[in-house]
C-alpha cells in the first residue's frame, strides 16, 4: 500500500507532499516520489498524516450505555442506574456496545485502546474484527473472586495475539484487598504485562483510605511495589506533593481523564504539577457513560484549558498537549508507533481541507484547540478500517446496537 | 421548500418522519405528509431538524488570527501579538476572516452570530454574502474617539436589513469612559438596539475598579441605567452575590464564554447561580483567536462539565443546557426563531447515522454530550447554505483568507 502525497507534522511545520510506503503492517519507507509496488495507492493530497492516536482509558462495552443515565450524584448512578445494567450484562451486549464505541472511536482517529471492563475474550473479538489494537484487562474485585482466577487464563489465551495485548485489570484499592493486589502483582511479573487501575479518583476516596491507613492510595501502591513503568494508574485527581514525586520518580503511567472528571464533578488533577516532576501523563476519555464521547482531541483541547485556568495560560502549550496524547502514550504503552520507517502502519490521514485548519499558523495548536473533524482515513496494522468517512458495516453495527440496548434494558 | 421526513425534538423524545414546508423565509407548515408545493424537496430521512444555534459573543474576523498566538499571558499576548495586527488591518482581512469564521459557523450548526469588532460595514457585507444572520456593533472605547462617531450612522445604514441588526459595542467599562457609555445609552435607546460589552471578565478589572469606585463593575452598570434585557454582557465571571442579584433581576443577558475563559485563565463563571436567580444566560464562543473554535456544541459541553465540577453532577442538566443554547438565545435577542410555524427557517438538519447519537436514549444528553459531527444540512431564511456538508466556495473562501494573513503578517 502506498500513501501518496501526504503532509506531515515535522519540527513544528507542515512537510509537504510525502508518500508512505506500507508492507505487512508496518510503515516501510517515507519519502517523496515512491513508487508504488502494488496496487493499493490511497491518495492524501491536501491530508494530513498523524499516527494513530491512543485512548489511554476507557470502558468500550459501556457505550452501549450512552445517554441513559447522566446528571447524577456518583452514588445514585452507579446504584440505581449502572449497576442493575451491568448485573445483566450478555456477552452480546459486549459484543455491540465494543462495536459501537470502536466506530466512534475509529472516526477520531483513535487507533488503540486501553481497556477494563466484564467479558473480555468477547471485547477482544469485537475489537479483531473491527481491526483496532486494544490492551484489555477482565475488571478484578474481591466481591467476584473468580475474577481474579479468570486472569492468568486469559492472559494466556491471548498473549500472543497480533492486536490484542492482555493485562491485568484490579479495579480499585477500595474494591480489592492487599491480597488481591499482591496476587494481582505477581501474575503482572510472571506474564510482564502492565496493571491498570484506577487510582485517587474522588477526594471522598482518598479521604477514607488515608483515614483508615495513615498512608494516601499512592504510597500504599509505592508499599506493594506495585509503582512502576507497567503500572497504568489512571485518574489520580487527589494527590500529595509526595504523591506526585512518587509517581512521577517511579516512571508510573498516569492517564487523565479530565472530561469525565469534570462530568462527574471528582476535581481537576495536578497535570501541571506532574509533568513538572517528569511523570508520564496519557489521556483518555474513560466510558461513554460517564463522557459522553470518546474523542481524544476532545480530550487534549480540555486537559489544556482546564489546566491553564488553575495554573496559568502558559500551562500545557499546545505541542506538549500533542506530545502527550502520541509519544507519550506510545513510550507508555511500549507501542511501536509514530511515522517513521518500521513503525506499526497505524495512521490516520485528516483532511486539511476544514476552516478550523487555516490560516496555517501552527498544525499543533489546531489539532489541539481548533480540531473539528475531518478524519478521513484510518489504517491500522496495514488494514484500512475508513475511507473517505465511510467504514463498511456501519449502518448495522449502530442498528444492532440499538436493538441490544433495548434487549437489555427490559430483560 | 420541503424538508421530508425529518425527525424533531418533542417534549423530551423524537417525533419521527415530520415535513417541515418553508415559504418565503419562514416556517409555514409541520406536518406529516406535506405536499411539496414547488421543486426544492430535501430529503431528511434518519436526520434530526433543530432550529439554528446563536452564537452569542464572538469577532468573527479574528478567525483570520486562528492559531497566530497561544499559550501566552493575557497582556504580552494583546500587546505582542494581537494589537500589532490588528493595527495592520485592512477591510480585506476582515472580508476573508469573517467568511472563514462562517464557514465554521455554518458546518457547526450556527445560523446567528452576535460580534463586536472593527470595520463592521464590511463585516456585515460578508455576512449576508455567506447568508448568516448577525448582530453587529463596530467596538467603541476611548483611545479611538471617532468609533463612537461612527456608530450612530452604522446603525441608520443597516438597521432595515433583513440579515443584519445593528448593535452597539462600549468594549468594556474600562476603555471607555463614563460620558462615552452614557452616550451609548441615548443612542441606544433612540434605535431602540442592544448594547454589547464585556464585563467582570478578569478578577484584575474586578479588583482594580472595586478599589477606585467602590463599587463592581455591574453595580456601575447599574447605577448608569444600563443593565436590562437590552443589555449583553459577556464573561460576567468575577461576581458578587449582589451582583448577580443585579443582573438577574434586570433581566441582562449574560454570555457564558467557558472555553474562552479556561483558555485565557480567566476563572469559571458562576452560571449556576445566575441561573438559580433567574438570569437570562446564553452562550457564546469569543473569537478563534482565543478558543479556537466556533462551536456551541463545544460551549455547551464545557459549560455542563464544568459547572458540574464546581457546584455538583446534577447541574446544568442536558436538557437545561439545550435550553441556554437555543430559547434563551432566541428570546435574548428577539429571534423569532425555533421549530413552529411562523418562525424564521433558520434550521438545521444533522445526520442521525453517527455513532455518537446511539443508542437512542437521550437526545438532549447526545446534542450536549456526544454530538462530535454529522451537521449535514443548514438553512438561513429559506435559503440552504450547506448541503451534505458541502459549502459552495469553500475552498476558494479557504484559500483567499490563507493568502490575506500571509499579507497581513508581512505588511
Amino acid at each position: 500500500m502506498l500513501i501518496k502525497g501526504a503532509s506531515l507534522l515535522r519540527d513544528g511545520g507542515l512537510c509537504q507532499d510525502m508518500d508512505i510506503m506500507i508492507e505487512a503492517g508496518h510503515i516501510v519507507r517515507i519519502g517523496e516520489r515512491l513508487k508504488a509496488e502494488d496496487d493499493l495507492v490511497i491518495d492524501a493530497k491536501k491530508m494530513l498524516a498523524i499516527p494513530g492516536l491512543v485512548n489511554a482509558h476507557t470502558h468500550l462495552a459501556m457505550t452501549l450505555f450512552r445517554g441513559y443515565a447522566d446528571d447524577m450524584e456518583l452514588m445514585p448512578w452507579l446504584q440505581e442506574k449502572i449497576w442493575p445494567l451491568e448485573a445483566r450484562l450478555k456477552e452480546e451486549d459486549i459484543r455491540w456496545g465494543v462495536k459501537l464505541g470502536c466506530l466512534e472511536m475509529i472516526r477520531m482517529g483513535i487507533t488503540c485502546y486501553n481497556d477494563m471492563y466484564y467479558f473480555m475474550d468477547e471485547t477482544a473479538r469485537a475489537t479483531k474484527e473491527m481491526g483496532l489494537r486494544a490492551f484489555l484487562a477482565g475488571v478484578i474485585f474481591d466481591m467476584r473472586p473468580e475474577f481474579l482466577r479468570e486472569a492468568e487464563p486469559f492472559i494466556q489465551r491471548w498473549k500472543d495475539d497480533d492486536l490484542i495485548r492482555p493485562t491485568l485489570g484490579p479495579h480499585a484499592i477500595y474494591t480489592c484487598s492487599e491480597e488481591t493486589l499482591i496476587q494481582v502483582r505477581e501474575i503482572a511479573k510472571r506474564h510482564e504485562v502492565p496493571v491498570h487501575i484506577h487510582l485517587s479518583e474522588t477526594r471522598r476516596e482518598v479521604d477514607t483510605f488515608v483515614n483508615q491507613r495513615k498512608m494516601t492510595p499512592v504510597e500504599y501502591m509505592d508499599s506493594l511495589d506495585l509503582l512502576g513503568p507497567d503500572l497504568i494508574a489512571v485518574h489520580c485527581i487527589w494527590l500529595s506533593p509526595r504523591d506526585i514525586g512518587l509517581l512521577a520518580k517511579s516512571k508510573t503511567t498516569v492517564v487523565h481523564t479530565p472530561v469525565s472528571n469534570l462530568k462527574l464533578a471528582s476535581g481537576i488533577a495536578p497535570i501541571d504539577r506532574l509533568l513538572h516532576e517528569g511523570a508520564c501523563v496519557c489521556l483518555g476519555t474513560d466510558g461513554a457513560s460517564s463522557n459522553n464521547s470518546l474523542s481524544i482531541f476532545q480530550e487534549m483541547k480540555t486537559a489544556a484549558i482546564t489546566q491553564k485556568n488553575v495554573w496559568g495560560p502558559t500551562t500545557l502549550m499546545a505541542e506538549q498537549v500533542w506530545r502527550i496524547a502520541t509519544d507519550n502514550a506510545y513510550r507508555a504503552f511500549g507501542l511501536n508507533m509514530g511515522l517513521r520507517e518500521g513503525a506499526f502502519a497505524d495512521l490516520v490521514l485528516i483532511d486539511l481541507r476544514r476552516p478550523w485548519f487555516w490560516p496555517a499558523t501552527n498544525m499543533h495548536s489546531h489539532l489541539v484547540y481548533s480540531m473539528m473533524g475531518g478524519v478521513d482515513t484510518v489504517i491500522v496494522n496495514g488494514r484500512v478500517l475508513m475511507r473517505h468517512g465511510q467504514i463498511p458495516g456501519e449502518e448495522e453495527i449502530i442498528e444492532r446496537a440499538q436493538k441490544q440496548f433495548l434487549d437489555l434494558t427490559s430483560r
